[in-house]
């Protein structure tokens, strides 16, 4: 039997139902432990499903008592999730042979289950609506706004007036600070004809979603993904971005590595001759994580089958005018994308 | 000259003035580098000081490079800074000797120049000015509301809409679930005469604010230290830790040790009677994170010196029942300690 010890709070949360910011996991064969402080007693008792509750300030120290007693010989740990000092706080106190497994926890999560698509759907459809509800918001109180006053509209927005946690800072960028794919709001305000970037998601039962829109903000715009733009050059980038986008979630089958779905973006925007300008990888998984298995990018062998779940988001940034994104959360289901 | 190489997003700022968190900062001899990837290509060039600027996705791969040319002997790096993954990705590839310094970037922040001192100051009274506004809104439209609409509400006042980032998820705690230091926000709602702690800070400049008050919930109630309860108990708990916290801030010193500091707050309550419901220390560093140092508890040792900022934070938590918390910033000015 496997034997693993977890770190990261949504691996943890994964396994046994509950987590918090400052626990640690440990499965040895048959048995599993949940490790917090005392903070954390009354939740964990009332919430930790499948594991012993441990309370102990010291969670290295109680770790390490553990794995003594379990008399364990291998334990599989991911190096991306423990620090160094916390790795050595266990692996110099005990003999265990330590098995560095990277992505350990992501593997596992890669295929979601059925009763976890369906909270995604619904996360995803909840970020959809919120959507809506913004460009009610942006069209009543947005123009003449900064990007500050936008992105906390759509913060309060997206979080239902706090009902909700974000799945990130949502970016909401107004033409060439759009151009940067990571945006950080500005004070230039929002005037009738820019182009407008919303970045967005929410979590519903600790499960993220993602979606980007890039719009026209001209008098009751929506984000939609029919958009006219007043420039040439912007429309045809647009219209690259949404054909790029749309023929992914039309080609991409189970069964196809990571990196083919990634062309089915890539090829089109490069022979539209925005290669150079598409600076990130096509898309990345979605789930407990905003950012998990499979990484749809051109370096990835991963083969994508039913129960993955990810985003499609092909996009063009040309620096100092503009930038377009559009993005949809997709579920592989029958061999096939399925737009969430 | 001393070669270290950071991690940490504030560690990263502090060395030159600009970060994202997907960063690595090489400081070797008289020269230095920020690696970075392409999303943040533009934001690095315009604000990175002081060091080259390198975009390639591969961090670590790139810092093996830099490394390499640059024939260091010998690179400080902080254990709890680094996951074991991004460690071993530059440790393994190069024969650089290692040195583990944990907090090396905290010590080296933990005398505040008087430009960080300016923006620390102005964080803090920004924070004070938000509890001000944030009385006049529970008041107007508090009592009613549930701990989780109280948060939010918070949130937004705090965050002044929009325009500042928060130091962290604030607390707003009502009765009984105030006695959790960390408390959650609950379904539970605030009703005249009950008690309200709020803990709370924003970020002005990227350098956090940090205060906490509990009041008595009555019409017309203010965020003041001056409070009347109804219950005995409660007065009783209350003076004793404004008292407290109002000797510490009197009696501390530049030369003193941090235990010491500790030991003014700490005394007195436990001679009061309440020693046991004080489960935590006398308070902590305040910065760039929320959390650094001086840690000023009865364990500390560090001498403390002009120029650190800490907070002053005693409590007594009696479970089931109440808690109360006291807390402002600190900054030691000619050997005393000025409230900020």
């Amino acid at each position: 039997m496997m034997n693993y010890m977890l770190k990261d709070e949504n691996a943890i949360y994964y396994e046994c139902g509950y987590s918090c910011d400052n626990a640690l996991y440990l499965s040895l064969g048959s048995e599993a432990f949940f490790i917090t402080d005392s903070r954390y007693t009354i939740d964990a008792q009332d919430h930790v499903r499948g594991a012993n509750v441990v309370i102990d300030g010291d969670l290295y120290g109680s770790a390490v008592k553990l794995l003594k007693k379990a008399k364990v010989r291998k334990v599989i740990f991911d190096p991306k999730e423990w620090s160094v000092a916390g790795f050595e706080a266990i692996s110099t106190k005990t003999k265990v042979h330590f098995k560095a497994m990277p992505d350990f926890s992501h593997k596992k999560r890669i295929i979601k289950s059925d009763a976890e698509l369906k909270i995604i759907a619904k996360a995803a459809k909840l970020g959809a609506k919120a959507f809506s509800v913004l460009a009610k918001e942006f069209n009543k109180k947005g123009f003449g706004e900064n990007e500050f006053k936008l992105t906390y509209r759509a913060k309060s927005i997206l979080s239902g007036l706090g009902k909700y946690d974000l799945s990130f800072d949502p970016i909401v960028a107004i033409n060439a600070n759009a151009a940067k794919p990571h945006a950080t709001p500005s004070r230039r305000k929002l005037k009738r004809g820019d182009l407008l970037l919303v970045d967005a998601g929410l979590k519903y039962k600790r499960y993220c979603s993602d979606r980007t829109r890039t719009v026209f903000a001209e008098k009751g715009f929506m984000f939609k993904t029919e958009q006219s733009f007043s420039k040439k050059k912007v429309q045809k980038a647009y219209d690259t971005v949404l054909k790029a986008h749309d023929r992914a979630i039309a080609k991409a089958r189970s069964g196809m590595k990571a990196k083919e779905v990634d062309a089915l973006t890539r090829d089109l925007i490069t022979k539209a001759g925005f290669g150079e300008y598409y600076v990130h990888s096509t898309g990345h998984g979605v789930g407990l994580d905003i950012h998990e298995m499979p990484y749809i990018s051109s370096r990835s062998d991963t083969v994508i089958e039913d129960g993955m779940v990810y985003t499609i988001e092909p996009g063009i940034y040309i620096p100092g005018e503009f930038g377009i994104r559009i993005e949809d959360m997709v579920a592989m289901v029958d061999g096939r994308a399925r737009v969430l």
